[in-house]
């Protein structure tokens, strides 16, 4: 009886959990896309009140259960060694650090509007300062848990601070576009401004009727337009890790025997090589744009040339990508190494992460394609255009099924069991673990937690590779660099989407924007995603 | 050897069939996204030759589907009896009845615009009508097969299918969508066309300079206001159906005891009659609201006393459904019955579906709550709004945790296991399975149809229901009812999100008849697949 009352306990915290997150997310959507439109009676004031309200509840939740954690003896029994990889809690600090740069630059800059407009403008930059804070520290130290005390009050937490994540991040884009797309209203600049400089015109401050009570002003929204990506990139990485540990909440790890094969770099040459190679030209190029792009603003003639370098280095990588990625399905037609059966929800996740990511750069892509057809592709820019974008979308495709094939695959290596330190207070393993509560757990000390993470290292020495894990392995490590220039490029400013003016013209700023913004950060997350996976399959080929 | 590559063929079609997907999805996205701007060079001639290949290509596999499954003797081993429920097949027809009446008008009414426009807008509903006809047919027929044969050439046609029906559904939204908020250029009616009256205004043609050629056609406009809606439920139907079969190809159904219970409607009475006396009720009061609300386009205050007898009307149905809810969430709570422990693949899909269409309706509820809230809901009808808004999404949330819960539950009733015929060429259960190819089944001729699908009738005879069971009972029978004139209602016209004009002001009809016209398409799904799970949970208890 007492594990029927457990089971339905569990069962109504998940779904009290997902129903309101889905409510505060339709919730923040509604506010969001009401304060999008000028005409829409919602204040952004409105929009950042609610926000106010979520963030501080959502940084409260955090500081107890880090707290609570900390305070009692073994809180938490069993880690999930996948959840958490290191490039997804670097990614978050990396990006922690640059919004609260952003959040100082805006603090910084909104109290110079403090005369002549609301306090809430400057308290929202300082509280989500905090919130960032808090939740970096939060997730750098707890992404791993599989928490086991008071559940459901947990899982109300993370349910939270993911939904509180997705509103941020909804608002980010939104906020964004719009500094992108409105038309200045004072028509007495004659210049055309296009892209960036309408964007660093506009961010900050929308009407000319409140000016700037100090002079730097003009200097930090130059600021914002490098420092917003990062912001949109930490909501996404902090929904992505919250889900995770949402998801592992009550879990009991069951170690699928998670091999440690040891990284020899030794073994291959020819990838690295020519991706290194690659990632020096990239580079370079991407900086003589980024420099000439900034400096010949008005000439149209320079910065079509510079465009016309920038498309073509971008085909070059691309088409070799894909080049490498067939050999690569290739070798798998004629390997015949087992699929692994086992079901593994973290696997599932990644997957599901990994196609759901490249979505972004799939709209973004398709979105080039269509305006390249219908406009017949005029002109060389717009023929290196549509080909860039219909190359990625088939560099996408292949590496997609490359990468879920690869992880799908029974490793080379074959390891003996690995031999799990068990727990003591396990005493059945699946589903009795539910039974296990807080008054067994408070009551036990051990070192429950030597058990996990730890691995055999079993090395097996073998004289020669085979050929086609050698083949398997250099396309490896070409895409993982390949892939590590893709992230540089647009992670660091490159924007041709809107330097290039086609789309622009064709969808109208407006529309363009958005999906650009909404695309972009997906596919940044994209890649980097698809060089953890990589490596992964570099490991087990 | 041979298994691994069954396997790896069958990992290979569910891959490249989901890419398939997802690109034609977004390239018809970007179409569908860009015609839906004036500004946006693409006419809608060419999202209807896009359209018209689409539809094409998925008419002609299933044709070819139809006739092979005809002509191949034991075609279909196995059949999924949880698919294609009746409610859904029978929707399905409805609604493609409807739409291709919708078609007819709609090829009568565009031949009379031939002499000054494409014929590609005659084109489109010509083949749209084969498409449906093809479609529904093939669904009827076949929404429960789990296909053994050829199984990577069925995946890809279901996917071409799913991702044809979700880019005419797309379609169909925005299309709707700007025919009712597409400002009238010619400004020589000084009568304010509010809703309704301007959305006949506008459908079926854009402009001025081009004359219908005969008469009737300002009569089939009319009729696109109230049929629209239809072809919208149709595409979304055909997607679900269209979805689970993709999820059985190949799957072996394994009979998880689908218990029949007999049906004994005499167990209970007040629920069902206090929801017919509900159902009865709202029909009398939409009817007079449909009538009097087109009788009184013009006068605001019968318009507004209407208006008030509607929302007054919904606002008792959803208080006493909710009352009801949370009589029966209570108890569930007393109740000890066991949770299903196992995992059943068509029950989660049926509770994704269940939450996922709540969404729509969750979505127009919180756009309402904004709009009133930050209006201040002033008078009557905001407030009754207001009120209205809040009570549904209350009662989606209970409603959907108390369907949830009495889906897990284990039902009241236990019979023996039982016998069902086995297949004589199943060997072993579970993953051998797809080592049974066309070569086996084509030479094994048998009945091995007859072991679907039939089950023991066992029913026990109990002097007396428990009292938990009779309650459990009669809250189902009351609640089923009460979805049933919640769907009525939306299906049949009533709009009184537009009729009442405060969230059209405050959003800009604009953003509102998207906001409308993707939201409530799902919110009568949700009550259709309501009733169907109300059935099952009222069975079960």
């Amino acid at each position: 009886l007492n594990g029927v009352l457990k089971e339905r306990s569990r069962h109504l915290g998940i779904m009290l959990s997902v129903i309101i997150c889905l409510n505060i997310l339709i919730l923040g959507c509604a506010l969001v896309s009401g304060s999008a439109y000028k005409d829409v009676n919602i204040s952004s004031s409105d929009l950042q009140i609610f926000l106010i309200v979520l963030l501080l509840l959502t940084s409260i939740w955090m500081v107890y259960y880090v707290t609570f954690t900390a305070r009692t003896e073994n809180a938490i029994a069993y880690k999930d060694c996948h959840a958490g990889p290191i490039w997804l809690r670097g990614g978050l600090v990396l990006f922690g650090l640059l919004t609260i740069i952003m959040d100082i630059f805006k603090i910084a800059s909104y109290v110079g509007y403090l005369h002549c407009d609301s306090a809430v403008k400057v308290a929202f930059p300082v509280v989500q300062l905090i919130f960032v804070l808090v939740q970096t520290y939060f997730l750098w130290i707890h992404a791993m848990d599989c928490v086991e005390l008071q559940r459901n009050i947990t899982r109300f937490g993370l349910m939270l601070t993911l939904s509180t994540n997705l509103v941020v991040w909804m608002t980010a884009v939104t906020e964004e576009s719009l500094h992108q797309t409105t038309v200045p209203e004072y028509p007495s600049n004659t210049t055309k401004l296009s892209g960036r400089s309408l964007y660093i015109n506009r961010a900050g401050y929308g009407d000319d009727t409140c000016k700037c009570s100090h002079t730097s002003c003009s200097l930090f929204k130059e600021a914002y337009y490098y420092l917003y990506p990062f912001n949109i990139e930490f909501s996404l990485f902090a929904s992505a890790m919250t889900y995770i540990m949402w998801k592992n909440v009550g879990r009991v790890t069951e170690e699928h025997g998670h091999r440690k094969i040891k990284f020899r770099p030794t073994e291959v040459f020819l990838g690295p090589v020519a991706g290194v190679l690659l990632v020096v030209a990239g580079l370079a190029t991407f900086i003589v744009y980024e420099m000439e792009i900034l400096k010949y603003n008005r000439d149209e003639d320079k910065k079509d040339k510079v465009l016309m370098i920038h498309f073509v280095m971008n085909i070059v990588i691309v088409t070799l990508m894909s080049v490498s990625t067939v050999i690569g399905c290739a070798i798998y037609q004629v390997d015949h190494r087992e699929h692994v059966s086992d079901k593994n929800p973290t696997r599932s996740l990644d997957v599901g992460l990994l196609v759901g990511a490249s979505l972004g750069q799939f709209i973004i892509s398709y979105f080039s394609i269509v305006a390249m057809a219908i406009t017949g592709a005029k002109g060389y820019l717009n023929g290196l255009n549509l080909a860039w974008a219909i190359l990625m979308v088939i560099q996408l495709g292949l590496q997609n099924y490359f990468i879920i094939e690869g992880l799908h695959r029974e490793p080379f290596h074959e390891v003996q069991p690995i031999s799990v330190l068990a727990n003591p207070y396990v005493l059945q393993p699946g589903k009795d673990m539910s039974i296990l509560e807080e008054s067994d757990m408070d009551t036990t000390p051990g070192p429950v937690l030597t058990a996990d993470c730890l691995h055999n290292l079993t090395v097996e020495h073998r004289p020669k590779l085979l050929w086609k894990r050698w083949v398997l392995k250099e396309v490896c490590a070409f895409l993982l660099l390949g892939n590590v220039i893709l992230w540089i490029m647009p992670a660091f400013g490159a924007r041709p989407q809107f330097d290039h003016a086609t789309e622009t013209e064709f969808y109208q700023f407006n529309m363009w924007a958005a999906v650009v913004n909404v695309g972009l950060p997906f596919g940044i997350f994209y890649r980097m995603h698809s060089v953890a996976s990589l490596f992964e399959v570099f490991l087990t080929s």
